[in-house]
């Protein structure tokens, strides 16, 4: 039998706020929502969880003024290196981080009127505490993503992807790999940390405040066991430079 | 205890070819893949199935020379309305359905290495057909995705989207609804249909074959139990018109 995934939402989060142990929250939340016959969290686990709780933790809040809905659009300037469109309030933009999306990131939904929330200063060495924060604690080999939710160009809709990842290969590259016909792959590059961002989303909604899923299942052979510090990065792996994107 | 996912591959399909029942194939693989714990397909089953050999059985395969790589460029053009940006041999167009995406979907992968595949003609009707198929034989309500690999701007790495759906509705509209702490959602639309697209992929992969994944689990409220015959297309309600569209 081929590997099946299971999507499982952790819910049960506390309100976090700045300075919280967020890796412990986590832990714990497992623990409540986990099934003794799920068997806790395990070796290959990859947890999902969502950039707002992420910049909460590490006070990423910045006041604002509540009764002006655009009181948080000069953050949008600050927190970019680059404006790539323009349409009305709307601004996409580079973030200082390389990211291109909608006002960099920043929002106002699922925090307190009075404040706007950045996106963490850096989502993959957020990931990478987490991990190790429950390797220390549990001694359990998991992979982490931070996942946001961004539009995209030419379709519709939303879906979320990953800001950051710590354990797990961000690109799954297959080139020399053959296809079920024996010729070399054309699509050889796939990320699938935007994919499994994506996937946890279907089980944590927007309005539900569900902020944690749980993957389990992923190929071991995503996550780099020999080299476990260091697998990749979303900001080193998957923003694609300026010179090799045609869409600047 | 909220909803779990599960997404289980489904190998076992053959090697579709031109005018085959895949409806009928699809229904015979999954009868062999699943268990009898999984209890066979089920009221709110969504399968994912990959545009390859929907346009296999469509016949959707066109002639070209084995010993030029670039042999099916022209096609490239032919399926297209407009050229959004070139590079070397990279041919990011709109197709005639209104996609935007690379070298108009045409790939010569797991296809003879004579033949070039387009994509169908209506992937939601295409979707459409395999669940009426699947309906009348079975009398079950599933959803179908019909699914392909597309790249995207500013973050390398393709990721598997949505060229057609049936049962499900592509976009999940959450204006109005309120977040955790009370304040109407800014994000609103989510498109469910991509991230499903995606989450299937990662059980499917790209070079093992297996054409068809099956998603357990999906929210009801994401059916349109009443209007089953019409709940949304991919055309219609995820392809950005280009009005709209700050990227053409």
């Amino acid at each position: 039998m081929l590997r099946r995934l299971q999507i499982i939402p952790i819910p049960g989060m506390p309100e976090v706020r700045p300075g919280d142990d967020l890796a412990g929250q986590i832990m714990d939340a497992c623990q409540a929502e986990l099934l003794p016959a799920d068997g806790g969290l395990q070796d290959g686990d990859v947890l999902v969880v969502s950039q707002k709780v992420v910049s909460k933790a590490e006070d990423r809040l910045v006041k604002v003024d509540p009764n002006d809905p655009l009181s948080h659009k000069p953050l949008v300037l600050q927190e970019s290196k680059r404006v790539v469109r323009r349409r009305g309030d709307l601004i996409i933009s580079e973030t200082t981080h390389g990211y291109v999306c909608a006002n960099a990131g920043i929002d106002r939904s699922n925090v307190d009127s009075d404040v706007a929330c950045l996106l963490p200063e850096d989502s993959d060495r957020s990931a990478r505490r987490i991990r190790d924060a429950i390797k220390g604690r549990l001694g359990v080999t998991t992979a982490i993503i931070v996942a946001d939710t961004f539009g995209r160009p030419w379709r519709r809709g939303i879906t979320d992807i990953a800001l950051g990842c710590a354990g797990i290969m961000p690109i799954l590259d297959l080139r020399g790999t053959e296809d079920a016909t024996g010729r070399e792959l054309h699509v050889t590059e796939v990320c699938v940390v935007d994919e499994l961002a994506g996937a946890a989303e279907l089980v944590r909604g927007k309005a539900t405040g569900v902020a944690v899923a749980l993957v389990r299942g992923v190929d071991p052979a995503w996550f780099d066991v020999d080299h476990d510090f260091m697998t990749g990065t979303v900001v080193g792996d998957v923003v694609r430079n300026a010179q090799e994107d045609l869409f600047r």
